[in-house]
């Protein structure tokens, strides 16, 4: 069976985890999160985090428009952002890298050097990995970090009543691609978010001791939303007039014909984070004065995500990427 | 400048290493040995041990020669190894999965069973990981576990005066794989020692309190014994008559006009364990009856790794696999 007939990548993530149960008394968290989350000694010691990600030649990345420097410190970045969205700091990251047999010397050491910048940005040591050839060329890192109990945020932690908030503009990734995809030149903002992204640890310490749910937006604001309803047992409304979308992504639409909510909610690689917040707490976090966007909220209704249109309809939230669908 | 130009694989991971120094206070040992050691807590605390390793297809394993169970379940046991040989036990393992565009559900779970199994057999949770897409299969294997500091055995801790030790036949894949090129059947035994290594976790524990350094035999006896030398400021001598190789080896050798040795010392997969160990240790080690085989014996000579041939002749110690040179 094709993994498309049976529903994509999350179906098939349900399939292996029922193969091999990963439950221990230690295991906070196992598969289903951002990163795995691990008690390694008594509480309030910090919990171990470690998050895996593969990112693969013509399907994550393209040689001809990323240098490997862009692609090493886009792999690094996208890590990064897994463990910022629990609430955690990274520690350590191993690489393991596949070149394929005309790789040079020079293009290692660069995307090396991508990584390596990201690392010294974000405090990370990298200690290592694998190195070996194959047809394409591929990146899987592993990033272990630490999350105290009380900043730890979850994709299960969302309340009813919850406002669900993100860190920054959407579909701009999508929209480079777009654009890269029929030839065209993006705008420098549209490139460096699809080529050179930040992950949002600037910012998610601040956040992640007031926020209930958090989950990075790396398959779109759509995807991201259903994860933390699903795991959290509640619904939620999203207001489309609410999705906060740069004007280079706007004109980028119209030039190419295509509703730009599509990309902010399907489009990927953003790099922002959802988190959820209670009113309460939402009120302490303006405070801060950081730059966030409500854009919903969560309902008690377990399963019923809905999206409201710009013209006050109510459909079913769309969007997510999956790459055994699309 | 292509790899091989350099040096290969080994020159290219020293280079990496010099771009992005991973060096901290927590970080016993990072790229160089068969896991990272990282201090997580005050001594006598177990310290962190992190190894990562990807599989590629035609590369690591063929799809045609080998069930998913199999491919799955080698994946996991060559990282083990690396756990085994750091006197390590593993405890989490992370797995990365591409999937080329024609993979069917069935292929994933049985490659995730084999895993499963492996993980079921040394007491490993099995905690999820990615699954992309690709243009041919990878698996990357992420595992950490725990080595107690007198347990720790590490690459650097070589002695003058050490006997050398393997812990079984070597060359048994190499023969296998030799075969399987070359359209023929190996035997059983080879064919297991290809297809269903098993890590040495089993013995790997008992020996560790009592040997100096430990390196898992992966690309071949004359790679891991440089790799001690050179990390332990060493010498080494290792005398041809003592390399345990099995019949089925010098069967297949005769066969195909080779010889045998050339496969223990740089055929790589064995997953033996190869360590050194003080004579009187040697003494104590013995009394727990483990079948080892002596191979040889540190010098103080550091850099001067010879073999002794069975007529006797002091030669250059020769072999080790690497891919990008071969």
């Amino acid at each position: 069976m094709k993994i498309s007939e049976i529903g994509g990548e999350f179906a098939l993530i349900e399939r292996l985890a029922a193969i091999a149960p990963g439950q221990g008394p230690e295991v906070i968290k196992g598969i289903g999160d951002d990163a795995a989350v691990l008690r390694v000694g008594p509480e309030p010691a910090p919990y171990l985090l470690v998050t895996t990600d593969i990112l693969v030649e013509d399907q994550h990345f393209k040689r001809a428009w990323s240098t490997p420097y862009q692609i090493g410190r886009k792999a690094a970045e996208c890590n990064v952002s897994d463990i910022a969205a629990m609430g955690g700091r990274p520690q350590w990251m191993f690489v393991s890298i596949v070149l394929p047999h005309d790789a040079q010397v020079e293009w290692v050491e660069d995307l090396y050097r991508g990584m390596g910048d990201s690392c010294q940005t974000h405090n990370i040591l990298l200690l290592g990995g694998d190195t070996t050839q194959g047809a394409s060329a591929a990146i899987n890192i592993t990033l272990i970090g630490w999350a105290t109990p009380d900043q730890l945020c979850m994709r299960a932690d969302a309340q009813p009543g919850d406002m669900l908030v993100v860190t920054g503009p959407l579909g701009a990734s999508a929209a480079a691609l777009a654009l890269l995809n029929s030839g065209e030149k993006p705008s420098d903002y549209l490139l460096q978010k699809h080529l050179t992204p930040n992950c949002r640890l600037d910012i998610s310490s601040q956040i992640a001791p007031l926020a209930n749910a958090m989950i990075d937006i790396s398959d779109g604001l759509g995807s991201e939303v259903r994860h933390i309803c699903k795991q959290s047992q509640v619904g939620a409304q999203i207001n489309a007039a609410a999705i906060p979308i740069h004007d280079d992504v706007r004109a980028t639409a119209r030039k190419l014909g295509v509703d730009p909510l599509q990309w902010a909610l399907s489009g990927g690689e953003d790099f922002e984070i959802l988190f959820s917040i209670s009113p309460a707490n939402w009120e302490e976090l303006k405070k801060k004065q950081l730059v966030c966007y409500p854009v919903g909220m969560v309902t008690s209704h377990s399963g019923t995500i809905v999206l409201q249109s710009a013209e006050g309809k109510i459909l079913p939230l769309p969007g997510g990427f999956d790459h055994f669908r699309e």
